[in-house]
């Protein structure tokens, strides 16, 4: 798939008009998220590393100009500059795995303005579904009370790169693996699965096939005991770890988890086999995992697939690619309901005196140090600055962040963090 | 990206214990999505084409291969099974573009077990996302009453390559273009674009804003009135208009569309500018096209987005992939909830005598023609049978199903219709 006609048309037509009307000044563009959805209560930035690759090999083919002429509303000059067209412009942006709010400036592109305004929708594409993703496997991080959560998700996700961007999304925010050995391969994510009621089908028995997996991947087997009838199927798989084969643990993917899980608990450990563990999928999201994890139900961890990759409650944020400066002018809009800030803003985070998050304040650039600052120049006249968005160091990020949010925060419940406009 | 590599960790760890334990007998594979939600009342089948390319050129890379042994976890025969690996089983499918219903078997995949197992994380991915795409573009067609519709949602779609895919489901559903170039480009969909609000903003006003825009592109231009004020930015528009400039549309991306728009059709029909149509966007979906049209707002057209591209209020459906049958023996699992229907089965539809959709019948294959059949085979022994599923024959495919589906089903209403499952 070509990469620099990824974009909505009319970003090309007005970089075209632009030009024709020599509106080529510096102009500042600045990605937020105007709202918090009440079913969040921060978002995890994500997807700035796949912006950067975007933009340092961001270039029009000639097969891409082939079909922009075949349009017939471009002129060549324009086509000509297109195609030799490179980003040259600069990036500041929170890096990966850092929380952040409404309102807050996430990344600000600027540069000439006809180059600015074409980067909008792919840059909008990647920071918005990373962040959407990375932001609702936070939730279930912030839940899970330590359990171990593991995506399962890609064969849901909207289409094979959005289910894998997503996978690095999840790990980001804490994640254990991915089922995506593709995005195991790209991002080294440790990749793990266990079995499809379709093994435990073909074979004559569900008793020949836990065997036959476990001689298989003798490995730490997870066996999957709802196919026929999950007490029935508890029985065979502690009966086999009586005879002495390794069995890690048993997936329950169906019926009411709350009521079924502890009648397995209780069957595992009445039989020696305390060790085993319990994993629970099909169809979990957060508010599944905090109901059940309060109610005590033992489950020792959870395969999350289609609500998280598909951000199911909330599958989009009222993220925007706004033009808040052209030529040190500050701009704005005031379409009802749609005003908005104007300038270039920084982020400083205030902490509390234990070290915890207390607000963050959104100001104009030149009003000096007021705390953590946030931002950081990520490209600078077209080159990567070195800021490290390695999949671990964004992990890293988010751990410390996480560890610093207030306790308040971490729940299913809404709670807004203080962000003072100034 | 790497292809083959996007699936689930458990596929290829069944087949390799498939293939240990004799299990390479003929499997049966169905898609279909179980239960229909309260707000859809049919699906557009979609993805096919995807899955055809990708079946026809799927194989294991060396460096595919190269990294699964690094996981330690696959024996050497095993792995060089894989690096020949062609699909050379069948496919039997609804063709992309038809109307279909809950338990309906959308793909059938056939072949030896361990080779139609690994193909169950992309089969889904590829028509789970563009099914549930087309069929909530398909709403909004069938509430617009003939109103052009085109997709904007490239930014907030699920990644650049599930935008793309997108629209061409958008497209096959009935919709008159996209904004997304790259689809245009690959697809052959009309492209469209007007301006955004920070076009608007970087003229020292909003009227030499419409004039340079205009100047640039001549033909057919749509201008954005509501960067400031709505009745303003039309005034502005139709004083162009009346001193000759070409002005063909209006577009409002704000405020309370219903308030709004009576009040510039007014202003515009006095102007004696009764041509210039009224295009509206931001946030739409099929239950504000379905209000507005009822209360009679003049809109002309709809760009549609976010709402679109991410299905936002079913972001998914509860579509699997299931073994229904095993050397010729049905299959099914009784997990609580999740009761599959073993065995091949047909689609069967049936049409009263004005020639509308009456019912379908989904029964097993060897019960003999009872109407008309919607599976076609469209990959023999690996090979594509040359089923046309271009986008120009899907979308005229969905346009006659559209045309024979009953009236009450096309709004926003639940309505069921009727699938007997023999």
């Amino acid at each position: 798939m070509s990469t620099a006609l990824l974009t909505d048309l009319y970003e090309l037509t007005m970089a075209e008009s632009y030009r024709r009307h020599g509106k080529t000044g510096r102009a500042v563009f600045s990605i937020s998220v105007r709202t918090m959805p009440a079913e969040r209560n921060f978002f995890v930035c994500c997807g700035l590393d796949s912006l950067i690759q975007y933009l340092t090999s961001f270039t029009f083919s000639d097969e891409d100009i082939f079909y922009l002429r075949s349009l017939d509303k471009f002129t060549d000059e324009f086509l000509t500059w297109l195609s030799t067209f490179r980003f040259n412009g600069d990036v500041i942006a929170v890096p990966e795995g850092r929380i952040v709010f409404e309102s807050e400036p996430l990344v600000r592109i600027e540069g000439s303005l006809p180059e600015v305004q074409i980067l909008e929708t792919i840059a909008l594409n990647l920071i918005h579904h990373q962040t959407v993703i990375a932001s609702k496997a936070a939730r279930m991080i912030a839940v899970s009370k330590g359990r171990g959560l593991v995506d399962f998700g890609l064969r849901r996700a909207h289409g094979p790169e959005g289910g894998t961007y997503a996978a690095r999304a999840t790990y980001i925010a804490g994640f254990l693996g991915t089922s995506n050995v593709e995005a195991g391969r790209l991002y080294g994510i440790p990749v793990s699965g266990t079995m499809a009621h379709s093994y435990v089908l073909v074979f004559s028995s569900e008793e020949e096939a836990f065997r036959s997996y476990i001689k298989s991947f003798p490995i730490d087997p997870v066996l999957l005991i709802d196919t026929y009838d999950t007490m029935t199927g508890v029985a065979t798989a502690a009966r086999l770890a009586t005879e002495g084969l390794p069995v890690s643990a048993v997936r329950i993917d169906s019926g009411d988890i709350a009521s079924i899980v502890p009648g397995v608990r209780q069957y595992l450990d009445e039989h020696d086999q305390n060790q085993i563990r319990i994993i629970a999928t099909g169809g979990v999201d957060e508010y599944d995992i905090d109901r059940w994890l309060k109610a005590g139900v033992p489950i020792d961890s959870f395969g999350v697939g289609t609500k998280l990759l598909t951000s199911s409650d909330i599958p989009f944020l009222d993220m925007t690619y706004k033009l808040v400066e052209y030529e040190g002018i500050p701009k704005s809009k005031t379409s009802t309901g749609k005003v908005t800030i104007p300038g270039k803003r920084e982020i400083y985070r205030h902490y509390d005196t234990s070290g915890m998050m207390d607000h963050d304040e959104v100001v104009v650039e030149t009003q000096g140090n007021l705390g953590e600052k946030l931002l950081e120049t990520v490209i600078l006249n077209g080159r990567p600055t070195g800021v490290d968005n390695s999949i671990q160091r964004s992990r890293g990020r988010f751990e410390e962040d996480f560890n610093r949010l207030p306790n308040g925060m971490k729940g299913v419940i809404q709670n807004r963090y203080r962000v003072i406009i100034g």
